[in-house]
This record gives structure tokens, sequence and C-alpha cells, in this order.
């Protein structure tokens, strides 16, 4: 057992700070200046965004996320977890690595599942940072927490599958070079609860393929990224544009989720500690009764709870990472659904105790604090609710007991 | 003691209910609808408002907040009470009603403290819904929570005031039918601390008076109503704008603030009702897990937690209004204080619940649970925020001790 | 709406006051140092309690509990509560007023449903103080919570009834003057699930009944008191001894527990004002790291953070109350749950501050905070475990939303 | 980084595990019982206690807490923590493996600053689990969370020091093998403030060494072991008796409370973890409302929440054992002052949800749980107050932005 990175991620950690001193922090509000300054808000792409994910690219700052894989950076989860982290300070930092969701987890699911033609098509132009993508998953209709609801259907009709659905939140859907999308509907009603479902590849031209409208999260547009409401009306796409195979869409979402689900965590940390950062700078700052903030116990208690709840958060974000690593994703899932059950509360009280001690800057667009609150809240309902993720918790707990291996004294 | 609403509560608890269900719910998504269709979001009210304040006026439900004063409906804090609820259910009603803050705030400061000369100019036309107006006391280069860190400066020069400062969160003042700006000032910097500061009013065309931007409340912007920034440089209005007179400010603020919290609370259980109803409606209908939400045990936790919480908060609101109706505002000052340390964050807490149980639906505007939210938690903010609440109430608790009245066994 | 007092209540609460002040808070530790000093801790009565209880009779301060009878002196169960709560201030109290459970509970029962005979027998000297009896309905082998769960049998033999069975938790068995049980058992398992179940009448020295054992609270044993385990095995008792009748026992226990769970609420709140007093007095004499600790700002979220639980928990108690007085025991069952639900922990959250103010003496005896928090953990569990309660609150609150009678605006 | 136990602890925890089993948990009421069967709890020492000492000691489980020492096991701390975690599980078991407070406290005293006589004549008796001890630091007048004001005195005359107080929570002394007590009181009261101070062996035996009263916790008075009050009057201990040097106890309290802090926050997750083992086991088995309570969606919350809070807390206690072994006690701080302001509302969270899944048995002693919980509390007090550790993590962290090395983009 041992709590201290190693020499490599030291240094990524050291060159991925300089990198966000240098060219994110700095910039943060043009992306938004941009987006504001144009008549219609989801048509161009902040200039800001190309030219940084030059720069990182330069630096060797790119595709950190995909573990055991010829693709990647050839890190682990253990070690991109901190660097993750650091992400995550800024909404706009994530995507400058291409490290951002969704396009991480679709790529993770065409590396492992991919057909060579379906890689060297989608793939290579999302690695290297070309396009982006979207994942249609949920359903505005049926309870989506339960993967089994999902209703869309996907027939095949000779050398075609013919895509019915309405899908929402499909993230990122409004960015003009969002390409390809991700679908998930049933093939077969009739198989096995965990076989009927099948995910397959859906250019975003392809004719039926319908952006109906876009769903704010607390007021916030996310233009042009966009969280999506799309319906798929006798969509047509080849066979050969199956993933893996048909039957295997909940496999591949249980794949595709459990590191989706920790790089959530990740950046969530990140946010927590931005929060932790801006809160500290402010009370040192600011006068009320007398004297600093700082120097009022209230306030205190605030940042030693948050320090708490960040640290113990980000522990056991890394050990999941180091089991993701070592027993595999199927055998850490406790440690997974315990992360994201975890860390979005931990950065929304994070957050909300920095945004009091800003009083009204904090719930306005002067900090990111109001932003990353918002965007924290999503996730404690995307890739699972909170509520649905403890009852796994337990029932893998109490499996514990009913299979008999255990004695009084376990530890 | 008496938990029963009087007959005469009763039959307003009806018609307002009967109005809410005629005429606000079905058109609430119009407003909404209306400023996002116009180019300019911040030019032009929409249309609906006017209609329904003229159908409002009709049934005799208009200025229902004035206690103790011949220019409203005659109705007590108490009796207010839950017809300020209800109008809470709704983010549109309290206009309609000619209910809403800033303005209530600022009609009883007319009502209280104008001369008639400036109740004939801007108290008629508030009471009649004609123009609306806005309260620049916040800055922001100071913790306003601590109102004698006030800035700006009301300097007599012969027969005017000249005014200069910074204010945000002015409230209002992006509306085009505001006229009027009640603005806090010091006049005297050498008085003693609770008497440097003053209040005065000043038109809004008048020269030097400039509206900077508007500020958003997470990523809502509450066009056209808003929130602004605004800059006073050298602005000139007679002497006989002042209110009360010198010195007067702070004695104001302090009057002006207990009924304006006490209505930011009935309105908050209103929100805390509206998401329970939302929320039951909902996991009656949505099925996940082979069962309907609403037999899912969590789901019923957070149904029962919210009722306990709402339950409590209004029986709060109501004794603090009895209070203040009958030993007066001042002497009602712990229970004013608990009850806006408690029903921010009680509504917070119901809305998210509900929020959770809509998964994302609740977190777009699909729902008003998210926007409600939002205003909400500025409330933890505005008109003092918690912990100063929190430290009031102890203050007054622990001089019941140090006063040496207390024997052992109070009650 | 009237949140005052009346007259005869304000004066009630005086005399109840001024006694404590005389005759209660001086001599509480009189209680346990005698319990402490004899041989056997539960063979006698410290003598200091029949002395008091003579003081409380001529001082007409005696059963003042029974709502609606002749028997007792005549209050509302509102005009109650703010007399039970000072006797929650100290644990001595409620018996010196003859006002303590399970006696009232006991005496309510036979009151409404025992024949004259019985009333003769057994309620005239529990009125009279010269008795005090237990309630045996527990059971250690079955989820009590759930009372259809309940095994023990009351078989009809000629006429006689034969009572088998084990029964925990009985309270106030372990009372040297304690002469009847009242026992809960199984009369008909063949009858529909409700009325499956009798109450009968056990004095406490017929053959078969077996105290076995007492059950501590935490450390607390309540001598002579006590939570006893008792087996009853071929308890012979006359068939005169039913109560109200075979298969009423349900009924029954649901009529006894909706006045009894709202006494112990009562009382609860008279703890946690104790709670806070002490408290204030200890942070204004105590001083750390250069300051009182009632200077401290974490220490004032303590008190201000009480003060705001409890008036909520008072009020909503005081309500229920009123429910009961006005619509009925059965009407008021929401209000009953929901006060049976937060009192407890409202309680024990301030009982728990005012122990962490008082460092090492708040866990010892030096204070009585630790032994009113054991008292207040075991009522999360009595009467009704707060899960079960919560469960019920939100099947009474999602059955209005089924009854179809809810329009949307329901406030 | 790396999460894995090393084989040698992984052994030791499987010998430990065996032990436990073994030995440990089948006689965990023979304890309570051979108390609650002596005329005098205070006199003798259950039996079985020095019989399993033997045998720990024969299976070289035996002072397993000293690290860097020649005395001990040779275990770092990050090393003893999983170890010392099992040991939590029973309260009687930290003794058995001679791994008690306050004794490995005092002993780790002696290893570093006591003399070769203090250590021949005290610590190797203490070492062979021959004699115990007790450490007289905290007082009844004074609030001790602030380690200054401690008001005993231990003043020179000729070859003796003379010292007078009064001390309790003095943990320990009531044992009969207790032989020597650690005091500490000031030798200099001009002195700079933290210098004041200092600590001295007192034989328990010396004339004018007082046990005045034992102080029960929530009822349970932990006889023989035991928290005394002590008074010293005049007592006299020759100069050699000083530990390190005059002045030094405010020091050697800092070295002292570190490791011991740490013990306690290993024990209580241990505790927590038999509490979830207790609960699990219960809910399998228990029925109620038709089903089983494992299958009830509350309860599966109590399970996740414990899991995921018990994860979190072993993760920093294991975290701050590193830092204590790789960086140092006095480095450390932050992570140790964070540990201990975590641990004991953890445990107390995590044994409440299993009490309350107990129901009637949880408050008892039917389980271990409503003891271990009373113990669980005081550490919310012993050792610093958590709210005392909150700030100086808070002041910790405040730190690093007034040193002015901080940049934006901190992690």
């Amino acid at each position: 057992m041992n709590f201290s990175y190693s020499e490599k991620v030291n240094r990524l950690q050291q060159e991925l700070t300089q990198f966000m001193e240098d060219y994110i922090y700095p910039n943060e509000h043009l992306y938004e200046d941009y987006v504001n300054s144009q008549g219609n808000r989801w048509e161009t792409i902040p200039t800001i965004m190309e030219e940084l994910k030059e720069k990182a690219k330069e630096k060797g700052l790119w595709n950190l996320f995909l573990p055991e894989s010829e693709y990647g950076a050839g890190l682990t989860n253990l070690e991109y977890a901190p660097l993750c982290e650091i992400m995550g300070r800024s909404h706009i930092a994530p995507e400058i690595f291409n490290c951002a969701a969704p396009d991480t987890g679709n790529m993770e699911v065409l590396v492992r599942y991919g057909t060579e033609e379906q890689k060297e098509k989608w793939l290579k132009p999302l690695l290297a940072g070309d396009i982006r993508s979207c994942f249609s998953m949920t359903e505005p209709e049926v309870a989506s927490s339960d993967a089994t609801n999902i209703e869309a259907s996907i027939v095949r009709d000779g050398d075609e599958y013919v895509i019915n659905g309405r899908k929402w939140w499909s993230s990122g859907a409004g960015d003009p070079r969002c390409k390809i999308s991700i679908v998930m509907g049933k093939t077969n009603p009739e198989a096995p609860k965990h076989e009927q479902q099948s995910m397959i590849l859906v250019p975003m031209d392809t004719p039926g393929l319908k952006i109906e409208r876009h769903l704010p999260v607390f007021g916030y547009d996310h233009a042009p990224h966009g969280h999506m409401e799309i319906t798929y009306t006798n969509v047509r796409v080849p066979v050969s544009n199956i993933l893996w195979g048909e039957g295997k869409g909940f496999a591949i979402a249980q794949g595709r989720l459990g590191p989706g689900r920790i790089h959530h965590c990740m950046r969530l940390i990140g946010s927590a500690e931005r929060a932790v950062d801006e809160m500290c700078r402010r009370v040192q700052q600011r006068q009320a009764f007398g004297k600093k903030l700082s120097q009022q116990g209230v306030i205190q208690e605030w940042i030693a709870q948050s320090r708490i709840e960040i640290e113990q958060a980000r522990l056991l974000t890394l050990k999941a990472a180091y089991m993701m690593d070592t027993v595999g994703n199927k055998e850490a899932k406790q440690e997974i659904a315990m992360i994201k059950a975890v860390a979005p509360q931990m950065a929304l009280n994070v957050l909300d105790r920095a945004i009091q001690a800003f009083g009204g800057a904090g719930v306005s667009d002067d900090t990111p604090l109001a932003f990353m609150w918002a965007q924290a809240r999503t996730l404690r309902i995307a890739d699972g609710p909170d509520e649905v993720h403890r009852a796994q918790i337990a029932k893998l707990e109490l499996k514990k007991y009913s299979e008999g291996v255990l004695v009084h004294g376990r530890s």
C-alpha cells in the first residue's frame, strides 16, 4: 500500500497544471463570450477551442484517458485519475485535451467492440479531435435508470437496420462537429431481458434523424454542445453499423458506463478543488461584522468539511481506479457504484458552500461555481441515479452474507 | 390556540386556487415562450401578464399583501400568509396579483415613510400595477450581509442630493415598466454606525443612472425582470426625494426586510407544495425495476420527509406572521430570523427530491422545479444569508441568559 | 388561527414550572442516589417520589393527561401539550404528576374499553397513584413494528383464558408497585389480519407470569422501573379480564398508541428545552481559545439550530394535538405519524449538541443530558420506528393523488 | 500508488481474525458476566482476560502498535492500521493484544521521552502486560480542548515535585492493575504559553493521590477499567519522575495524541464493520410487512450508506498512517485532524443505523452496538472535540493561501 503518485504522474500533473495556468484559466471567459456574441448559439465553435486543442496536442497532453489500448497515452485508470481531476477544474478543459464526455466513452466502445472498418471511419477522426459524437440511450418516456426499460426499436430489414425511437439527453448532439451517434435500442424484445438491446452507429446526417430541441440544465443551454432530444424515424443504416452484435447492447452499456462514471467522479473532484480554491481566496479578502470571513468559525467549518469530503472522495476514486486496473471493471463494481454515489453529492456540497461564501456572486456567472453546480447536479442522475447505485451497493454487500462464506469476524 | 384558518381566509384560498387553476397554471409556459420568441429578451413584457393582471383586479385578488393600511386589502400577515403561499406555486403568479417583490417592499416603505407627494407620484401607480420598481441596496464591493458596510454616497448639494455608487442585484430593474429605484447610501459617514445610511427615490430615467449588465441566477436571466448591476454617477435628485429623513436608511431597511423576508418564506412553502405535487404525480406513473416509483421505500421516504419539512416550516411561518401582527415586527425578530433560516433550505430540500424523482426532466425546463430551485437558492443569500440569521437567533437566545431573568425551569 | 396559549394554560404552566423549580429540579439527584444506595436496585422506590406525589395532588397537578373523560383534569390534548412538555424537562417529573408512561396509556385503555368491574379494580388505584402497570405487547422473536407479527397466544378454556408467550420491553414491570399487565396476543390466528389479536388484563402475581430479566438502555437499567422480559407460561385469567372483546387488540393498540405517541413527543420537547437551557448556561461560563464558548460561531450555530428545530417540532406537536381534539385521532393520523417521526430525532440532535458543548461532563451523569439522550433514542424505535411512520406518511400523501380528488393547484 | 495490503499484513490479518473467531467473540459476554457477578465491580479483573493475554503472547500477537521502536512488533502505522481495526471489532480485544489505550500512548511516551530508569521501572512491566496505567490531563474546571487552560500545578521543592490539582477522565485508573499515572500540569505559569506545562510520573500508591469517583458514559461504568476523577493533594514524587524535562508537557501531549488519535480511528472502523456485519445478518432474517428487512429499500440505503462511509474513512485513516510513516506526525497533522473529525461520527452513523435495524435489541446489551455507540460518542470529545479539529483543518487550509505560494490552478 502506497499513497504517493508515481514520478510519471507527478510530471504529468505539473505539465497539465502549467497548461491550465497558462492557457485555460485565463481564457475560460472567452468561451462564453464567444457563444453569447453569436446570433445563433448553436452554429459555431468558440475559436479558442481549436487553438488550444492544437497546443495540447503539441505538448503531448492528448487522449490521456484510454487505458489498455494502443490508441491512448498508455495510462492506467489510476494514473489518469489525478490528471482527469485537474481537467475537471475548468469546464472547457476536458475537450481541449480530447478527454471530454461523451467522446471518451464512445471512443472506448469503438476501441473495444468496433470492427476495423468502424474504427477507421469513426474512431480515427475522434481520436484526432476532428469530429465529435453523441450517445443516444436515455428516453423521455421510460425510467432509463432501469436500462431494460428502453423502447427504441432496431429492426433488421435486409442489409439494413431500421431505427425508430425518441431519445433525449443526447449530450453533444448540438455541436456542429458532432458526426456520429451511438444509439441503443431493442433488436429482439423476446430475448432474455439483458440480451434484447443492441447498439448501432448512426451518422448524424442520416435521413430520419431529427434534433427536436435542446434541454437546458438549470437555465444553462450548454451551447453549442447541448443536450438534445432526438427522434429517429425509419432511420436506415447498413447492418455493418451494429456494434459487436445483436443483443450486446446491455453488455456494452455496462462496459461503457464503468469508466465513464469514474471519469465524471475524477472531474467532480477537480470541480470541488476549484470551489475550495475560490472560496479560500474570497474569505481571505472579504470583511463582515468586524473581521475577515476566514476568521469566522462557521466559514472555517465549511472549509474544513469541504477538505474532508474531498479527500475522502478522492481516495475512494483512486481506489476504484486501482481496482479497475487490477481486478477489472466487473469485480470493481461495488467500488464504482460507491464513488458514483459519493462524488456528485460531495461536489455539490463543496460548491454550495463556496457559493454561500460568495453570496450574490456565487449564484451568478462571476464565478464558475453556479455553472459547475448545475453540471454536478445532473450527475446525481446521469449514468444511474444515486439511489440505484446505493441499492446495488447494498445488494452486493448482502450477497456476502447469503453466500454463507462469511464468518463472524470478517473485516 | 387554534390551527384553523378563518372563513375569510378559507374563501380567499379557494378563490385564489381557482384563479390559479383557471388562468395561471395553463399559461405558465406562455411567459417563457414569449420571452424566448423576442429578438431582445429585455424589451417587452409577455402579453399574458397584463391580461391576467386585469382579471385578478376584477376578481378582487389584488394588493393582498399590505397589512395595517388603507391601501391594501385589509389582511393581517397571518391572513396573507396562506394566500401568498398559493401564489408561490407559480413563478408568474405574484406579479399577477400585484404581490411581487421588490414592489411589495417598496410600496410598504412608501406607505410607512413616504410623504404625500411621494405617495401620489410613486405609490399610486405601483398600487395600480401601472409601473414597477427596484431596490438598490446591495453592492458588489462589500459584504452586504452586514448593511453597515454599504458605501454608496448620497451628498447634499443645495436643493439636491448627489448619488454615487455601484449597486447590484437590483432585481426588476430590467423590466421596461420599472420607473423608480429606492437607493440606499451613506449621507453621513461620521454619524453613529446605524445612522449613517439614508434611502432616496431615484427615477430610473435620471441622468447618471446606468444599467451595466444583468446577473444570471444559475443559467436563468429572469428576463425581462432581471437582476441588474447599476452604476450611479453624479445622479442628482431633489432633496424632497429622501425617504423619512437623513440617517433613517438602516431603520427603514430593518422595517422593510421583515415583511419582505416572510413573504419570501410564504412563497417558498408554495414552491415546495408544488414540488410535492409534481413528485407525487410523477411517481404514481413511472415504473422501474418492476414496480411503480411510488412503491419504492426510498421514494416514500422522500415524500414523507418533504411533507414533514413543509408542515413544520409552514407552522413556523404562520407563527411568525402571528407575532408580527400581535407584538410587532421588532418583537418578532427571532421568529422572522428563524423562518428566514428555515424556509429556503426546506424548499431546496423538497425541490431537490422532486428533481431527483423526475430524473433528466427535473433539471430541465419541462417542470418548474429547476427554475424554482435556482430562485430558492438565492434566498439563502438575499435579505441576509442563513448564517447571519442563525447568529442573530443565537444571540437573542443567549440574551435570555445574560439578563439574569431566567430561572432553571424556563420552558 | 391563534398561537397564544389560553389563560388557563398559562396559569397551569406557571404552577407547574413553579413546582418544578421548588420541588423537582433540586431533588432530581436524590432519585439516583437512593437507587444507588440500595443493595438491590429493584426492590424499593425512592422515598422522594411518594412525598412529591402527595404534594402534586395537593396542588391539583394530578392526572392532567386524560382528555374527554370525567376521570382526568378536563384538559384537551392541546391544553395538556405545553404542560406535558414541562414535565419532560426532568426524568422524574411525569410520575410525580401521575402522568407517566405506560400508566397513562393503560388508564386510557381502561377508561375507554374497560368494564365497570375492570375500572373499579384497576383504573381506580392507577388514577390514585397507588399502583402502577405495564404493557406487554412487543416480542423478541418478531419485528413488532408490524403488529400483525405478534405471536403470543390467548386461548379460551372454559371460563378462563390461557396465555402463552414471551414479551419484552414491558416497561415499568420492574417496579414493586406494578400490579397489572395489559397483554396482547392472538385469540384467533384464522381471523382477518387485524382481528386476530386481543388484549387482556393479567395481574402481575398470576402463576406462570415470570420476569426473566431486565433490558438496559445503553448502560442505564432504569431501576426500579425497568424494561422487562417476561414469559407467560400457561397463565390463566378469568374471561372477564378480556378488554372490549376478542379480536379488538389491534384496534385498541391503534387507539392506545395515538395519545401515547404524542405524549412522548411533548416530553421530548421538554427534554430538548432543558438541553438548550443547560447548553446556554454552560457556554456563557466556559472559556476556550481566548473567548467564551458562547462567542464562538460554531457554538452559536448549535444554539440557533436547536432553537429552530424545537420551535418547529413544538408547533407540529400542538397542531397534531389540535387535530386530535377537533377531528379525532383517526383523522389526525398523518399529523401524529409526522410528529412521532420528528420529535425523537429533534431531541437527539439538540441533546447531542448540548453534550458536545459540555464535553466530558455531557456523556457522564453530571448533567441529565446523556440519560435523556438514551431515553430519546429508544423513542425512534418504541411505538413504531421512524421508518414505519414515514412510510405511513407517504402512503397517506400518495392516497390524495390516487383518489383523483386533487386538481393541479392543491395547496 | 497501491491499495493492496502487503503479504505480511495479509498474514497478520488472517491470524488476528482467526484469533478473534476462536477466542474473543465467543468469550465477549464472559467479561460482562464476570463483572456483574462480583460484589464490587471495581476490585478484580475478569479471569478470561489474563488467559487470553497469554494466548495472544504465544501467537505473537502482542504489542503490535509500536512503530519505529525496538520494543514493538516492528510494524509501521500503515501496517498496524488494518490490524488495529480488527481489534476494534470487540471491546475486549485491544487489551488482550496489549494494544489498549491509554497504555499504548503511555508506552509510546516512555519509549520516546523516558530515561533508562523510567523505562526499566514502568515501560518494561507495561510491555509485558503486567501492570496498566492512566493519563491524567483533562480537568473538570477548564475547557481542556484548549490544553493551555490546564491548571494543575507541579512545583519543585528540593529533590521533589509537589503536585496539586483535580483531574478527571483518567481512563483505566479504576483497574486494580493500574500502577502508574502520567500527570500533566504547570511547572511555570510565567513561561511562554506552550512551555508552561510538564508531564510527570506518579505511582498510583503515592500519598495524596485520591480516586474520588468514576464517571459513567451513557450509563456504562466501564468497570473495572473506569474513567476516574482523581485529586492530587500535595503529592510528592522525586524530580527524576519528570518526563523529558520541565516545560515539555505540551510538546509530549502533541506527540502522544497523534498516534493515539489514529489508533482510536482504526478501532472505530472495526466497530463500524462489526455493526454492518450484525446489521446484515439481522435484516436477512427478520420479516416485516410481508418481506425480509433486507428487501426494504430504506434498509438497503442504510447498508449502502454505511459501506460508503466506512470505505472512505478507512482510506483516510490509511492515508494518514502512511503520511505519519513517510513525512512524520507533524507534517501529517491535517490528515490526522481530518480522520479524527471523521471516524467517530462515521462510526456513530453506522452504529446508529444498525441499532435502528435491531429495534429494541439494538439499544440493549443483546448486541454490542449500544456499548460501542457510547464509546464512539466519547471520541467526538476525547483527544480534542470535532470542532477544534475542524478549526485546525481550516487554518491549515487557509495557510496555503496566505503564504502566497498558491497559483490559481492548484490541485
